[in-house]
């Protein structure tokens, strides 16, 4: 058994007549996160996130988790990071991880509570949000040139499928995943948060000094809301494909920060929301 | 159209061929909620939360949303909700809403930073996070006699998408109801948002005065999570419904807190996860 899946028994009722079946279910455990950093008199540590995860990758969610909410910015910044204290005595898990900043790294923890929002006396709107994200520095994909070719693009759900560990047995994880422009997976993540799968991805990529990743695009097993469009745009990435449905906000930010979003990729076919330029034969 | 949904004119690419077509996806834009209450020295007014919510129905969000952080436990707890400001100069849309509690109620803001958990110096776990609810007073549902005919049941989902108003038109929305045991929808709701949905039905039903709603299932159009099968146990209602997958801690706090778990209820077939027993012919 994988640490991502959990042994249960459950009774499987079909037409009325009940079976009793030995099931998995995915793994949901919280994570807290604490940061350690440098201050005027000396280190100090706070924690900062306690987020529902499944187990695994945890490092890479740890640091996907501060880099898309603004705390770090490049891999030299993070000088270690390490679970804390003893595994969890129900599942052997350690669900405390601590990371350390390297001395010096400047840090904004005003920032966790602003999420990037701004409130202004006349109310906030979609237009609001998008303009907290230029305040907040996130980068036009306007010159970006990569292209991926539409043959590719639409393999890379089944890939993703394929490449899912525990989608199989518990139906319960989200997958999220980095590809290049020729369909190429370069990191999957699974989780039963679909933010915390897109943090674990990028959070890996920033590991590898790969962020931003201006060649690659992001995949999504779900929705593409305006949340991950955002994840992708920090990261650097031209492209969001999503299985299922765009909202209108991820639509308005993909058209505004001239990105591209693709939704409904099923099999042939897919609806391109934004930056149709960058999807070529 | 309904301000639900938002026109976009997209490229829907078949086999390599594009095709130009109007299409609708789901509205999602932020909601603010801002808390006015008593103090020692008059009333105070503090913005508690930013959420991305799909527009609509946003005085039962926000009840909801009080309810299930145990903020207000009761409907003569809130004096009034009202949208506060001019509306989004985008969209139209209010964005920011009030809640005035009734002079007198105690309000402990703390909650709303602490969200339930406990940090002990042995780290967070499966067990702590369920330690933490029983602490927060949740009660155990071994006693609730309610039971909920399987023939019933099995219909509830296809009620609940003939229901669905966005549904069809922008395959994005999130849906949640409440049902009686004789499958009928008692409320329901949609959102961009999972927990919205929910936040959504269990603000209606305590602006109904129908809270705790131990003779009511919920049922949910994705996964059954911990956070969800938390709201569910907090409403008092004893079974949660999901049209796909549980985690691990939903079934642990279900059977926990003798509640009943359905999950991967499709055409005739369903999986039970705990609580068997409140599912009769």
């Amino acid at each position: 058994m994988s640490p991502s899946n959990f042994a249960v028994t459950i009774s499987k009722v079909r037409d009325g007549v009940a079976e009793t079946l030995a099931d998995d279910v995915a793994v949901e455990e919280p994570l807290e996160i604490r940061l350690g950093y440098s201050t005027p008199d000396g280190r100090a540590t706070r924690s900062i996130s306690i987020t529902m995860r499944t187990p695994g990758h945890d490092r890479e969610l740890a640091a996907g988790f501060l880099y898309t909410e603004g705390i770090v910015h490049q891999r030299q910044e993070i000088a270690s990071i390490e679970p804390c204290g003893p595994a969890a005595p129900d599942s052997g898990n350690h669900n405390v991880i601590r990371i350390d900043l390297a001395n010096g790294v400047e840090v904004d923890l005003g920032r966790l509570q602003r999420h990037f929002y701004t409130t202004s006396s006349c109310g906030v709107c979609g237009k609001t949000s998008l303009e907290a994200l230029r305040v907040a520095g996130a980068q036009s994909q306007h010159g970006n040139t990569t292209r991926f070719r539409r043959p590719a693009l639409v393999g890379v759900p089944g890939a993703l499928r394929s490449a899912q560990l525990s989608f199989d047995t518990t139906g319960g994880l989200h997958a999220a995943a980095a590809f290049s422009p020729e369909g190429d997976l370069i990191t999957i993540m699974e989780d039963v948060g679909r933010h915390n799968a897109v943090d674990k991805v990028l959070g890996s990529l920033l590991l590898n000094n790969e962020l931003p990743a201006t060649g690659l695009g992001l995949m999504v097993s779900g929705r593409a809301s305006f949340e991950l469009m955002q994840k992708t745009l920090l990261a650097g990435m031209p492209l969001l494909a999503a299985i299922s449905a765009p909202s209108s906000l991820a639509v308005q930010l993909a058209r505004e920060f001239h990105m591209s979003l693709i939704g409904f990729l099923r099999g042939d076919t897919f609806n391109i929301y934004a930056g149709a330029e960058r999807i070529v034969e």
